[in-house]
């Protein structure tokens, strides 16, 4: 006789995965919860996989091997992320983000929880098997979509400052050309990053590149390897920089006061 | 005879809720997701809520009246975000972190996405009923946890910059005195905030609260009340100044170079 019923295990479970996106549980962890046997508690997984799977919710695996369990990926299926990102985009095109020399506001959706939530799910999406150990980001406004980027691939997350802090301890600097062609400089602790890590940028505008190349510099210090680029927004030019498997979410058109904005969700987004 | 089984129907409940905590789904919207009636979904919401106390994992309440239905708070039990603060309390002890100054490196605390998650629950939960708009931080260093605080609260993050930025429109300038007795400046787009409106100040830390003070001033530009103000660390002192319900989760003692770190959870965290 199981102490708990299958509905209240199934409710716990689902709570205690998703909490922790990508984040292997052992089957021992949920037997002891429930005080219930292996077997019941398998069961119980391959009931949620097939409910998560038909509702659209995320993906319930199970790792198998001696770190193996099971773990949440909250997935998006084929259509639903670039549903989620032409919702995006819609408010994007809204007229009042005009701003003079042809920039748009758009700090009010980079720092708003469901919409970065969603994003950073799309970005870990692209990156569950890339071994990321990190996602780096350049602070400001990048900094909600790459915590919650981060929290998806279940790693840390770690921000480049303009320059050296107090209490950031020793740093290294580096310096860059910023998109308008300035030189600026970037510094990051020595103590945030792992030698010869693996890292996820993500950012939220790239225009020429600057910024990014700037971090894959500052990285390469760090004997760091780079496995992909991500941005909430990029500028839609074919001339865009190389970039390591770089990601955009939207792609948008040069901004001209009395015309309509024109961004629309990059191919990659399904 | 229902399309699904109460034990799939409650996963998928509890991934929805928990997803979007403090958000208000109508019984309704769960009907329409399963084809069920409303008294076995009642009956569902009565059993997660039960489940989710005995686990100690949340609460998901009935809201009653024209905008009702369920939601799921993440609230901590009694002992549970002690224990958890504790934990933080004993990473900052490592006596690596201390740097020249009198300086304490915690920047990898205030980016790993489960501890700000963690932490940014407990703000919120001291504020569920304080009816927050939304949530204002200063750049930099408090951002993940703020943005974890507005997920919980279920309202958006609103970012104080240290200079305007062309990409933020019009902006509220003011000038304040830091905690090292420098005049700074700090800069709130016009468009961030809503006239009339209830925030909460989430910061990293508080030394003389001459930041703090700043923000509270930017949001009487605004003519925005402020219901608290919390922060993940404040200088240990009799003497702090007085700021409006104000929550650290940590008390530091000053630094002292070749002596332990005296670090504790402040008596609100339960």
């Amino acid at each position: 006789m199981d102490k708990f019923k299958r509905n209240e295990r199934l409710a716990v479970m689902t709570q205690v995965l998703t909490a922790a996106p990508n984040r292997i549980f052992t089957l021992s962890h949920f037997c002891e919860m429930f005080g219930a046997a292996k077997s019941t508690v398998s069961e119980d997984a391959a009931i949620l996989a097939e409910t998560m799977r038909q509702f659209k919710l995320g993906t319930v695996e199970t790792v198998t091997g001696a770190a193996g369990g099971m773990r949440y990926r909250p997935m998006t299926q084929e259509g639903e992320g670039r549903q989620f990102m032409e919702g995006v985009c819609e408010m994007m095109r809204a007229p009042s983000r005009v701003l003079p020399g042809g920039y748009l506001y758009f700090s009010d959706i980079l720092s708003d929880p469901a919409l970065v939530a969603g994003m950073g799910r799309l970005f870990a999406s692209a990156f569950y098997d890339a071994g990321v150990d990190f996602v780096l980001t350049m602070e400001t406004k990048g900094i909600p979509v790459a915590l919650m980027t981060a929290q998806a691939l279940h790693v840390p997350l770690t921000i480049a400052r303009h320059s050296s802090k107090v209490y950031e301890g020793s740093a290294v600097n580096i310096s860059y050309v910023s998109g308008k062609g300035v030189i600026e400089t970037m510094s990051l602790s020595r103590r945030a990053v792992r030698e010869g890590s693996t890292a996820l940028i993500v950012d939220d505008f790239m225009r020429g590149g600057g910024t990014a190349r700037g971090m894959l510099s500052m990285l390469s210090e760090f004997n760091v390897k780079c496995v992909g680029t991500c941005f909430v927004m990029a500028v839609d030019n074919p001339m865009n920089p190389i970039l390591p498997d770089c990601r955009p979410l939207m792609l948008l058109k040069e901004v001209k006061d009395g015309q309509p904005i024109q961004v629309r969700v990059a191919d990659w987004v399904k």
